[in-house]
């Protein structure tokens, strides 16, 4: 059997690089979803996910996170985490509970400490500059709060076909306090199921959560439909419905990976994602969505990019 | 057109017969279905909605809710809400948001004081008691503590042919601070289009996230099933699948009600369910899970029953 992982954003590469070395010398697709998503959280430079992720309008940096088993369909998830180091270890961890195992607000950090994991003050010194400098701009103009959600989303398949999936987000910058978004809600955020494969999505929680998006691409992969096609099937059909019925539809992004390690993206604005596969290098990839409403332009990042990439997250900020 | 809703549980019976009052004279389905659930909500001897339900293992009320428009797919949820008096009313009006509709933990009562929400001690002297009696009883035993999760979720269909639906909980009785259930999940605990219709679950609120039921079911009726094969479908397979692929599966009942107000349920344990529409006046019915795996045995609940169940429900606590 073969094995692969992939993810939302440029900022999953190294994670999924790594984790996939691990699963070519046999490694589960829970450890790699579990190590590849931590070494994202950690990474104080992305602004939208664990420690570095932006705050909340009071300033307090609360984390979303969800991990799903495959095998088995057993799902962990926090949202509202406060001072837990690595959220995606929590939803792991919660996924083995028979009851209880979804858990939110204050009840993150108290499960958390009971069952040993590490603390962490999750807000940066960059992300508190962030924060109050954009209290300013608000403060002189009309400018919306609410801006960048980029969830860190991945699904993996290890050589025995086992797959995983999981999330981990901080959300809106600038949401309210105990705002949910896509993240960790099975179905919405993520789903897996080993005998077909996974999906991920990112994007404007409040709109992914009223399609189900990723529950959708799963059962679409499993009439036979190839990755590609499902997903983009899923996503388009349910933002031509909301435009129709709503409106608008807010931004939407979403990958997909079957258990024979194939894969798809579908995406409405311009998206950078990841994969590594057996037969594939760690590769980041720039999705563009078609024109007609066909299947998006899919290109390999150039180096130019990467490098404007690494030094616009890491430009000192004022 | 006609109008029309169903609900789980007997709770909801006095709820939706008031409610189809007002459909019966033009209100919308909006209307009804947060007028029927605070009915459920304001009773203080339903012990898993609203006030008086029971608490969680410190001896905190925390309650779940959600809100969707079948028109729109806008959606609004609460988890973890304490001291607001009625958490559907405060999901309903987060379905409006654009950003921020989902709310848990202590920003629920943030948001519910800014806009004007009532509040209130949502614990009883009747469920303290309950909670304290079964502390006891685990402390002499090896009880499990987690028993009873009965969620009131309702659908419903307005002359105009809108729809829309709305759950509300306590969820897990004993459950640890900030558990999370099915209820306040697009999905999973609910699912509405008002180009098909509705569905909503309640159960072991752990498991029945992993199947996104209550999406199933509106997506099978979309491919023209009747509401009583779509909801048996989506349940029994998912059932049936949980139980090879993890060995159990928790209790699952769901409801489900067409445009068209034509309805059905499922089940796999005893579960009482209330409908009233344009034709059938406000019914609480029995529904048994069939032994070769065909649709349940649905009879109307006999007096005896009632009298039983409000003897129960209101018999002093020691």
């Amino acid at each position: 059997m073969t094995y692969g992982m992939i993810a939302t954003w440029r900022m999953a590469c190294d994670g999924i690089a790594a984790a996939t070395k691990d699963l070519a010398n046999g490694g589960t697709s829970q450890k790699a979803i579990v190590d590849a998503i931590k070494m994202v959280e950690d990474y104080p430079f992305y602004k939208s996910v664990g420690y570095g992720g932006l705050p909340n309008e009071v300033g307090m940096v609360e984390l979303d996170a969800a991990f799903m088993n495959g095998d088995n369909f057993d799902i962990g998830a926090v949202a509202g985490s406060r001072g837990v180091k690595n959220p995606i270890a929590v939803a792991e961890k919660l996924s083995h509970e028979r009851f209880n195992s979804f858990i939110v607000g204050d009840g993150v950090a108290k499960y958390a400490i009971k069952e040993g994991f590490e603390m962490q003050n999750m807000l940066t010194e960059r992300a508190k500059k962030t924060w109050s400098n954009r209290l300013d701009e608000m403060s002189r103009s009309n400018l919306s709060p609410y801006d960048g959600h980029d969830t860190v989303g991945m699904v993996a398949v290890d050589k025995t076909g086992s797959m995983s999936c999981g999330t981990s987000s901080s959300g809106l910058f600038m949401k309210k306090e105990g705002r949910v978004g896509d993240s960790p809600l099975s179905g919405s955020g993520f789903y897996v199921d080993s005998e077909i494969g996974g999906a991920t999505a990112t994007g404007l929680g409040e709109d992914l959560m009223k399609g189900c998006l990723s529950y959708e691409t799963v059962r679409l992969m499993g009439t036979g439909l190839e990755p590609q096609a499902a997903v983009h099937q899923a996503m388009t059909t349910f933002a031509n419905q909301l435009e129709r019925r709503k409106g608008k539809c807010g931004a939407f992004s979403l990958v997909a990976m079957n258990n024979k390690g194939e894969w798809g993206v579908a995406t409405n604005v311009e998206f950078s994602f990841a994969v590594a596969t057996e037969n594939l290098e760690p590769t980041i990839y720039l999705a563009y969505p078609a024109e007609d409403g066909g299947y998006p332009t899919i290109e390999v990042a150039s180096q130019e990019w990467l490098d404007a990439y690494q030094t616009r997250i890491t430009a000192p900020i004022q």
